[in-house]
């Protein structure tokens, strides 16, 4: 059986790659990472999502002392407006996240002869960051091939050029319990609603005809 | 003034790197990790040259609760026996380590607005690790260019064609007190003389015509 890592925030889209990396034969580890977030709801999510799937997670403690986003600011009111449709890369961009997130699953994979890193990047209906795009994803590969002593891992990003919509579909078709995925920037009991990440799940519901939950 | 990030061990090559960007007018920061070594004389040797320097410095606490190397083996005699000459990459390879460092420098290089990390990584008189590499550096680059924010940080690597007599040399011009500076595998007072990494810094020493300190 084939073995993968799979990074799991708690969102929709880190959920949903889980689960089609299970619907694809994968014996799956999953990574979640405490870097500083604001709330830790995202956290129990995704704890939730790897219980309820028998996943073995770990949570891996990251301390990015520079700062430098929104999303990990001690700042309450600090910059989480919504950017959505503006241009260039929004405040909520955390410096090189995805690429230290990989890092360690590259390290995990290695340590563990895992054959594939899947990630729930998508290059759509994004929030314009650039460690989301297909080209980031393909130049990882070839840094695979040159410097690590595994030269076969593959990054795999099933929903890289899918719509928002398209992702809640296929998360309906494989059983996601969307219910229990979190994606709003801000804790609480209930998403915002406002913040980029509330309004691009809402827009993705809105356009796959379904109601968010 | 320019701003570098700089990986510091607190070995030969580190430390020669240290007072390499220094001497080129960067304004540095070090980065030193805690990664779950055997022992701790090495971040001892690394906070030393960096507060002799002068140059801020972060200690980076990271578990890799994996393992998968000689080097972070809770094993007391786990492979640290010479490899040197041996084909293939030897057990004291950490899955993923530079990979995992680099991350952090670039998410720190792109929070403060660096515009370079230095690297003391050598090809040479290296152990056979392929994140020692030329051609892993030269991917690294692309990655920059296509998944971060801040697409044009550089990574420099002064000393990656040197043999390490030449690197042996290069610190004398600068200065660097070698005496303070760790490479040895294993803790304890002194270095071991059989691992290694001690006999690569004998042999630079030997064939820089210099005795070891």
């Amino acid at each position: 059986m084939k073995k993968a890592i799979v990074l799991l925030s708690g969102g929709l889209d880190s959920s949903t790659t889980l689960y089609h990396a299970k619907s694809r034969g994968y014996d799956c580890r999953a990574l979640i990472f405490e870097y500083g977030q604001k709330h830790s709801r995202e956290l129990k999510s995704a704890a939730a999502i790897a219980r309820l799937t028998k996943t073995p997670y770990r949570i891996m403690k990251i301390k990015l002392p520079w700062g430098g986003s929104a999303l990990i600011s001690k700042r309450r009111q600090c910059a989480l407006s919504p950017f959505v449709g503006k241009k260039g890369i929004p405040p909520t961009y955390v410096p090189a996240r995805n690429t230290i997130f990989i890092s360690f699953a590259l390290s995990y994979a290695e340590a563990i002869g895992a054959d594939a890193i899947f990630i729930g990047a998508n290059a759509i209906d994004y929030s314009g960051y650039p460690d989301c795009r297909p080209e980031y994803y393909k130049a990882l590969q070839v840094l695979i091939k040159k410097g690590l002593r595994d030269r076969h891992i593959k990054i795999v990003t099933p929903l890289i050029k899918m719509t928002k919509a398209q992702i809640i579909k296929l998360a309906r078709k494989l059983d996601v319990p969307l219910e229990i995925t979190w994606s709003c920037y801000k804790g609480g009991k209930k998403p915002c609603g406002t913040c980029d990440s509330c309004r691009l799940r809402d827009k993705g519901f809105a356009e796959a005809g379904l109601t968010n939950i």
